[in-house]
C-alpha cells in the first residue's frame, strides 16, 4: 500500500452519541460539500474519453442520450482500444439494447450475433483483469473497528475511479453505472462489442472476472427505467422490445456533446464528501454509519461549469 | 453473538487458484443450489404477513401487482401494526406512487399529505430502530482475511431476514427491495402511511435511521422500471406522472393471492447457497470473490410449490 488513511477513525465516537440538532447545523450533507467545492478541485474529462450513445426516442418522442466515460490506463488494457475502434467504425449504429435484468444489468450490442467486427481488434488475456503495478497515488479507505470491503483487502480511489486491491494488484469495481465487457465462458474475455452497465446492487462478484471499461456519467435513467426482459437473464424475447441504438460515438466525434468534469479524488472536498457519506450528520440522520461501502461513495461528476 | 460461523474460511484458497474446467463441473451455481433444495427446507410465509399492492395497469393494459412480506417481531415494532391498520382501513386505495429516484427509492402514499389517518396508530420511538435483545438463533457471517460488513460489526440471517449487529443490538438492513417508513426530520419516525422501497445500490447509511418494515418479494420490476421523477429527490412534478394505487390489502384479505415460501436461512441448502454467492465456482467465473456483501446474498423467496 502506498498510503493508508484511516478516514473513519473517529466514526465510533459518532455512532455512540446521536448528534443534537444544534450540532448538525455545522455538518453539511454530502451534496452540499460537493456544491461548495472549489473550481480548482474539479478535473476536466477529455472529450476523447467520452462515448455518447443516442437511443431511439422514447414513446413520447423525447431523446435518450447516454454519456459514458472510458476508464484510463492501466485499467483500460486492450478493451478500451477495441471500443474506440468499434465506435470509429460506427459499429454499434443500428444495434440495440437486448437485455434488461432487474437489479443487475442492461446489455447492448448486436442481437443477431452475426455482425462482422472491424479488423485489428486486440485479444486480451484474463490475467489483465488485475493490474499488478500501482499506477500512482491511490487513496486507500478503511473503516472503523476493522470494517472493510467484503470483496477485497482494501479499496480506494485513483484519478476519479473506484478501485479494490489485494497483494496481487488492483482492479476497478462493479459499482452502479459501471460499464463492462460481455463475454462467453472463460478464458474468453470479450472483444468490447457486447457491453453492459450495472443497474442494481453492485455485483462485486464479477470483479476480476469481467473487464470494466468505463461508467455512465449521464442518462443512466434511460437504461435503468427500461422494461425488464421476460426471457432468461432478462433478455427481451421479441424483436420489437429491443431499444434501437441510433449512434454511438466518441465524444470528440460527436456534435453538441457537453463537457464534463469530476471532483478530484485527491482533493480536500472529496475527502470531506467521502467522510460525510460514511458518517451522515446532516439533520435527517440520528446515527452516522461509521463506514461506507465503496460503491456508496460515487465520485461526483457534473457538466462542466464554464 | 450466539453463534459465529466462519463461512468463508476457505475462501483464500480458492482466490489463489483459478478453478479448472473439470473442477467447476462439481460446483453448482447459486440458482442451481436453490433449485435442488429439499421441500422441507422451504418455509411457508403466512398470508397475514403479505401485503398486496395493485397499481393501475401499465400503458398496454397489463396488470401490475406488487407483493410485500412484512417483517416479523421483534423488528416489526409498532410500525407493522400501524401498516396492518392502514391496510385494513383501505387507506392506500386511491393514493399513488409519487417519487422514483434513480439508484435509490420508489415512494408511495398520499401526495396531498392531507388525507386523515385512521385512529389508534402507534407512535414509535427512534430507539426502536435497534433491537437490543437477540430474538433467537441468528446465523452470523464473516469473510476471509477479516473481510466484513462496511456498516456493522457483524451481519447475518434470522428467520429469512438479513440483519446487521453491534454491541448495541440488531437491526434489519437496507438491501434492494426492502420496504421502509418515510418520515420527516428526527425524532419523528413516521406512522407507516408513507412507504418506500429500495431500487438501487443498498443505501445502508439509512440503517438505524429509518424503520424497515418488509420487503418486496414479487413484482418489484413494476416499481424499479418506472420513469424517474424530474423534481428534487425524484418526486414527480406533474400529477399525471403519479402511478395510481388501486388497492393495497393484507394477503389474508385479498382474493387470488399466491402463497409464498422462503428458503430457511438455517438450512444446509441456504448455507451452500450463501457460500456459492461468496465464492462463485460455476463455469463462468475464474476468481471467486472470497466474500460477499450481505445485500448480495438475497434470501430466496418463491411462489409456494403445492
Amino acid at each position: 500500500m502506498k498510503r493508508y488513511l484511516s478516514l473513519f477513525a473517529s466514526a465510533a465516537m459518532y455512532a455512540a452519541f446521536p448528534v443534537s440538532a444544534q450540532e448538525v447545523k455545522t455538518h453539511p450533507a454530502p451534496s452540499e460539500i460537493v456544491a461548495s467545492a472549489k473550481a480548482g478541485e474539479w478535473v476536466a474529462i477529455a472529450p476523447t474519453d467520452l462515448m455518447v450513445m443516442d437511443l431511439a426516442p422514447d414513446s413520447k418522442g423525447r431523446p435518450r442520450r447516454v454519456v459514458i466515460q472510458l476508464i484510463p490506463e492501466p485499467f483500460s488494457q486492450g478493451w478500451v482500444g477495441n471500443i474506440r475502434k468499434l465506435a470509429a467504425a460506427k459499429w454499434w449504429d443500428g444495434t440495440s439494447i437486448n437485455r434488461v435484468q432487474d437489479n443487475y444489468v442492461v446489455q447492448w450490442g448486436d442481437a443477431t450475433e452475426k455482425k462482422a467486427l472491424p479488423e485489428g481488434l486486440a485479444t486480451v488475456e484474463k490475467k489483465n483483469y488485475i493490474t499488478p503495478n500501482w499506477p500512482g497515488k491511490v487513496w486507500i479507505l478503511t473503516g472503523a473497528d476493522g470494517r472493510r470491503d467484503a470483496y477485497a483487502a482494501a479499496h480506494g480511489f485513483y484519478v476519479g475511479w473506484t478501485l479494490a486491491a489485494s497483494s496481487e494488484g488492483l482492479w476497478p469495481t462493479h459499482c452502479y453505472g459501471m460499464v463492462g465487457v460481455g463475454r462467453n465462458l472463460s478464458p474468453d474475455t470479450g472483444s468490447g462489442a457486447e457491453l453492459y452497465t450495472v443497474i442494481g446492487h453492485a455485483p462485486r462478484h464479477l470483479d476480476r472476472n469481467i473487464a470494466l471499461v468505463g461508467r455512465v456519467i449521464e442518462g443512466i435513467e434511460h437504461m435503468s427505467s427500461l422494461p425488464r426482459g421476460t426471457g432468461a437473464l432478462g433478455f427481451y424475447e421479441k424483436e420489437e422490445e429491443r431499444v434501437p441504438i441510433l449512434s454511438l460515438r466518441l465524444g470528440n466525434e460527436t456534435k453538441e456533446v457537453h463537457a464534463f468534469e469530476y471532483l478530484s479524488t485527491d482533493s480536500d472536498s472529496f475527502a470531506a464528501y467521502a467522510d460525510a457519506r460514511a458518517n451522515r450528520r446532516d439533520p435527517f440522520f440520528s446515527v452516522p454509519a461509521g463506514g461506507a461501502d465503496i460503491c456508496n461513495i460515487p465520485v461526483p461528476v457534473r457538466r462542466k461549469i464554464r
